[in-house]
């Protein structure tokens, strides 16, 4: 499992102003970069360049950044995507601000991977001596650590689900089946590493973005989250609620784009030897909002 | 202020079997005493007979019990009563299981509001010499720890608070406003100890039931009793939320034959002192539902 | 029971400076007025004038402040004083910065206690109308929202119990009891409105202060506060930790004078008619400190 | 990185019915197996066999099992252990209960590590099909979830963090350094997945185990413990607090034959670009007990 981590998620917001200030004074991102049009931000317990980047014109999904160990890591990923027959293209350090070498993947549901090992190093907010648990002198409004994972749309999740396992190593912690006997696959959770989801797709319109995610501390935190949220109005889709599905907590918002956010608290421990989860669509809305066990239509259909 | 608290809420349900359920096995209660197709229930931090009447057949609220502070207030407030041109009779020991002598108010909003300062003291379950924080051997469920208040709905929302104020020395910790120029009462939040409500109504349909509430831990004890609702397949109205009014933390559920039940958590402190906040109707949604700021119809329209 | 609540808590500092860093910075509060050496504070939640004031000069307790509901109760409380037998004097407007007419009482525990029930009105932070509910601008630090309750040392226990009982209608929730038999009272706990203690005092020198308490939101936050106080070097005396005696959460903490506060959570609803729980002092560890059972002597032996 | 996790540790025990009653009813754990004095106990999120195993006769650690995910990653791990020069055997399948082929390591630290990747599959509480997040029917007492570190002691840092990090791909988290200049490793906190620490080592007596660690939930799950670990009885090193080291919420308590155990929940993500964070002996304290900034000796100086 070479691939370590969701790096970074870029997106179209409609008016970059307006997201700046959603993602820095509500979120509590920092900006660390901007320039012509797209800006660049990370959270307080990053440590590389950036995380999330904007990019000024219509809405949704540009592309997505998942960091990989090492150099040669790539180069044996470089192999499996020829072998599984995506279409792909080296990126060059440079073609992403502070990002070095890498590759550019046209993933099977039409979205962009591009994957890197090389970023640059900025440090979180806390420092590598003797830290505070958190920024004393610096949170912002939610003040979220950490992007978490994306979840995002395909109209094959067979194929993303074995594009993400055979090339890159990732397994399923949880799958949502339906269809005759339960054998159609709905929506896959992946890990690479040992948290229950760097990724995960669920059917629908290819190259579409349902929503990326922010971890954040614990429960009480998704209460405060949930109080700035009203406070600067951000829209809500659901939650403070249980996910059923990974077990963790939520709340769903609208960035002013119309993109979808979480911020994601909890989750157990996976690992190699994880056997996955299946959820049967008769138990679905209780997986996705176990509190409730109802789901809106919005988070159905909305995606950006 | 001799009204301490909500005593006791007497309710119809359809099914008796299935409701105890709910409320043994889900909420945490303890039935203290049945006869005659009603059981009495009590909580664990409760120290009195029962705090909450079941009765199989149909639905809602059959009457309120305020627990009084001493027999010589009893006589003041019947004055009151009297004074306020409200019916009443006078209530005798047996009456109700296990409660003494009292009044029967019947409310301006047809409601009837039983107060009493003799009921039989059964102690809680964690007792009086070198107590545990909680019951270590008898938590069911959620283990509600207590009643807390209750909702109803009026067709005079200012002549009931006039009741409550004048005949009880309740006092509205926040009000909702809203016609020409704010001037029509919708909505009050009535105290008559040091907490925000004690009796809470709203402009509805005379002598229904909003919700009658539980006081629970905090944020962190919601978590835990939205996990049990989903275990036990309880309908959720809305929650886990903050409310704009009282501060507090919530989730809305309905008992099996369909009442209104809520558990709560925090709020602030009030007083003799304490100035009315006032909401307007272009807030309520916030002032009902912090978090999302968005009301569902059912919130708004079933009441039983 | 006029007495509404604890209403500020006058105390000596060695260097006002450093205090004033400490109850501003660190537990949040504001300056509301300072002269003469003497600075006024209040903190975001609470609508009187100050809550806290502090006078540079030596350490210790100056003086208790409780408020009344009204006027006519300062009356009535002054022919109590009179029957009980406890020096008086009238206060006048002006003596104390905002407050009006009052009571000035020496305790039988040679604690100065003042009874008021005028105070200029400043409110709260979030105000009255369409609240937040906390200041979306003005938190710093812990941001303590309310003080709670004051801890004192006396010689005679059961002397000062029967002062607050008989003069102010307070009534024990909790006591230590010790001696023979258990027939030594050690320790009180009594409130005068609906929460667990509005004083309490236990044996010792008279005329000292143990603690003054902030009440804050709940366990989550006492977290947080702890977390504020190591990023600002504040002393810690035990906690975060579960009281058995009024089943609240706690941090102790040292202003730089060496004054212990308290921040305290949770806590059970007390009323008239609450029975009196009671500690053996073979439980007295487990009463003070319910997770850890054993009690530092500092927290024994330091008062000021 | 071909170690998962912490799978299990194999500890003595004075007496076998006390501490059975401590992991089984304190803890929650389920027995899984016992056989000639020795007891194979489950968490209910934990999939395999076992994770804890107690043996009557004495107290301390017998050895420690960590998960490895495949058999080709033994045979590389034993290529290493011969290249670093420690000594080994390999074990076989029955050699441990339903766990199968491995090796058996002697640490530079005298302790034993046992590697193995096949042990019996037993599963969760909650299962693999449209699983609640917790056992509805199962908690006893606290409810560990599962196992998640160990902290042992060595005479040589130095050497063990060598250990770790050339035969198992583990990365040093935190190390706290002291000596002249900072020079020399007192402690270091080592992870083999993508959380915070999986194995820590002070320096200390070889051979000796300090803690090992459940995960739990969150902030609000240890005060729960908290309550329970004084209604059982069982001792209290230190806790609730934050750790500056890791950034995680913890208690530390013994098992009744005085080995040392931790509830521990938070921390951060690490992964194999995380840069270590280094802590000095000034700040030693604040880094173990980040809200007090005090240790006690006990800490420091008990092993077991």
């Amino acid at each position: 499992m070479s691939v370590m981590r969701l790096g970074y998620v870029h997106i179209n917001v409609t008016d970059l102003a307006e997201s700046k200030k959603h993602y820095i004074e509500t979120l509590g991102m920092d900006a660390v970069h901007e320039e012509d049009g797209t800006v660049y931000l990370k959270s307080w317990d990053e440590a590389d360049h950036h995380s999330v980047v904007l990019t000024e014109g219509g809405v949704g999904l540009v592309k997505l950044g998942y960091k990989v160990s090492d150099e040669a890591s790539l180069a044996d990923i470089e192999q499996r995507v020829r072998a599984f027959g995506a279409s792909y293209e080296r990126m060059s350090k440079g073609d992403n601000q502070s990002v070095g070498d890498g590759l550019r993947i046209t993933l099977p549901s039409e979205h962009t991977l591009e994957l890197y090992s090389d970023i640059e190093y900025v440090g979180t907010a806390t420092g590598l001596w003797n830290p505070d648990p958190w920024p004393r002198d610096g949170i912002r409004g939610i003040g979220v650590p950490r992007l978490d994972h994306t979840l995002i749309t395909t109209e094959e999740p067979v194929l993303l689900e074995r594009f993400f396992s055979e090339v890159l190593d990732f397994r399923p912690a949880e799958r949502l089946v339906g269809g005759e006997d339960n054998t159609e696959l709905v929506a896959s959770w992946m890990f690479c590493g040992d948290q229950p989801h760097d990724i995960a797709f669920v059917q629908g319109e290819n190259g579409k973005l349902h929503h990326f995610a922010y971890h954040i501390a614990d429960w009480s935190a998704l209460l405060h989250a949930g109080d700035v949220f009203s406070m600067h109005d951000v829209p809500i889709d659901f939650g403070p609620a249980r996910h059923g599905i990974t077990r963790g907590e939520t709340i769903y918002f609208f960035d002013p784009a119309g993109n979808r956010n979480e911020v994601f608290s909890g989750g157990y421990r996976t690992g190699k030897d994880f056997r996955t989860i299946t959820w049967t669509m008769d138990q679905a809305a209780r997986g996705i909002n176990f509190t409730h066990r109802e789901l809106d239509q919005d988070f159905l259909t909305v995606v950006t």
